[in-house]
């Protein structure tokens, strides 16, 4: 699986003294985006690349608040659902897992309309890995 | 049902020149908030009073999305499962619906354990109405 | 002067219980904006439109916190400067200033590109009123 | 001089396809905690240790944009000003500066009453080099 790690900052904190739920979202992104990028999916020289992961449904579940300083590590497993592709992602600290989440995917063009997503995103999401949990 | 209106704000959007995802549960929250204020449930002026809504889990659906400017409405509705507490939004934008989103919610005290929810939040829950949709 | 009246959300704050310090800046443009709508120089349908407030520089003095739940007041007031565009806020809370900011702007075509501010633009600018402070 | 580094999100990122302005703030906190936690000065099991560094003023240039991907790095020098610490940040992408910021700040008790830096604060601090710019 891959493996992301990020180091919780202040200003993703709020006032429960916890990351805001929100913030959760975007970890999980940057988690999507570095596996893109390894895959090379994403060129960061070309934002438009990053456009066909355009998200349709999001679901989080919070088990464990996770707090200023923490190093979490989002493990993320993703799979071709025809048009679409999904992401199951794992975020721990120290074993303890804190949340789980999945993201729905759907491959736009530069005007957002649906497109099919490219040869090789498909090649290259039909050798990753998928375990059910 | 409560609704709540919210202005697009330029901080608000992404490259893609659409609002950011993880911003739509941003403004679900303040919906939430004023939902909860106008029903005497928070108190801006004790903060401790938004704990009894700490996030368990949030699903968000993607329809069409919102932008620069947009004065989005938010219809909420919300009930009370036991120890829980599921809202449900509507975001719209000229009759055209945007995104929906359910959020499940637990009364935390303010070491962030499970409480039973406050009698007065109870008695406000049973008064609200819940259409299936 | 020119104000704007903003909600503080529980999203905005951080573990220290107060609004963190990088969403001044964002309030800020939400009175800025606001404004400039007002005054007919952004389109909310063409986004285009507020490139050409493109931030050159922002200073913060931070007085004393804003906290959730606060309905804090913006007052703005603005000068042209040459090609630049200044702005002036104060952010106030039951007439107590909890911060006072200056931007300064530039006029950026949509490739980022420096132009002149557009003659409506500058027409409005003489029109508003400076206070020294 | 502290040097520390920032991959570029695509959520920090704006319509304008270029990172929004409050994000400065964001990653110019980042370094700051960053070079703390090296120094000694912040535990992250602690957070009340980054009180300390509660923020009275800030002030940024922006000299040209950050973009979806760019590895910025933040250069970093501080020192003690009586009872204030004043930090300066120089962001730059490949040699290029993006961003000068200098941001001032007291030291706060967790009442947010000032209090004098902590003796184990200061000592650091005189250790740390300066160039003037």
């Amino acid at each position: 699986m891959f493996t992301y790690r990020h180091r919780v900052q202040f200003y993703e904190t709020d006032l429960m003294g916890i990351v805001h739920h929100s913030n959760y979202l975007r970890i999980f992104e940057e988690a999507r985006v570095a596996w893109a990028h390894d895959r090379g999916l994403i060129e960061y020289q070309t934002p438009e690349s990053a456009f066909q992961l355009a998200v349709l449904e999001t679901k989080v579940k919070h088990l464990a608040p996770a707090k200023f300083g923490d190093e979490v590590l989002v493990h993320l497993q993703v799979r071709q659902e025809r048009a679409r592709i999904r992401f199951f992602y794992r975020m721990s600290v120290n074993d303890k897992v804190l949340s789980e989440c999945e993201t729905l995917h759907a491959a736009l063009d530069k005007d957002l309309r649906p497109m099919r997503p490219p040869q090789k995103f498909c090649e290259i999401l039909e050798k990753e890995k998928w375990t059910e949990i």
